[in-house]
């Protein structure tokens, strides 16, 4: 059987991905490929996602030239999750210009925000 | 605003979890957690997870053993993935008796088991 059909695809043909840095073990991001991300990614050896908001392929870095340099892709014991190990690319993995995505902790009964922006997203994208 | 409303629920009230290990880095596992699973995690220390397929909660290890100490409880940039830095207790995460759940790496066109079983599954059970 072909490794892409191996998947456990969901029913709109997506597996959730765990981005994690190759150096520090920190999870970047989370996010989805459909089946044409992962082929592209495992092909290129560049993080290729699909956005759900945006209904497209999602070329990490494509805006930002934060792009993730693929270096190990796992699945899971259920063959439904993906975890990719990353080199990221201007340290920044997350569009609010922080390392990654997972920057609120929580402490008692608040969210608390717990790394700071290293680059203002509105120089990362030039809206 | 309470914590748990601030959490971007799917349609059917759960958000997926990242389980990291604490000392290692390494992902353990990916679950999704209702409401009232996270409430127990936070309440209690140990991970509650929502099973999908048992439609009930699940608290880790209620079988096994291998429960969860949990450490740390973060949220992405979305509100809509949650991040538990956990101790797995008895080093063994996955229900097939490894360590944990991301055990097939893809080498050119195939899937291949790299991690070993460090305990029967069966042994685990008492199925």
């Amino acid at each position: 059987m072909n490794w892409l059909d191996q998947v456990a695809w969901t029913a709109d043909g997506l597996v959730p991905v765990i981005a994690q840095e190759k150096d520090t073990g920190k999870i970047l991001m989370f996010a989805w490929m459909n089946r044409e991300a992962l082929q592209l990614t495992r092909d290129t050896g560049h993080a290729v996602y699909f956005s759900r908001s945006r209904n497209k392929l999602w070329h990490k870095g494509e805006e930002s030239g934060h792009s993730q340099i693929v270096h190990d892709i796992r699945l899971d014991c259920d063959n439904d999750v993906v975890l990719v190990t990353v080199e990221q690319q201007g340290g920044i993995a997350c569009h609010t210009g922080r390392h990654n995505c997972f920057f609120q902790q929580l402490q008692a009964d608040d969210w608390v925000i717990v790394e700071p922006v290293i680059k203002d997203p509105k120089a990362i994208y030039h809206e």
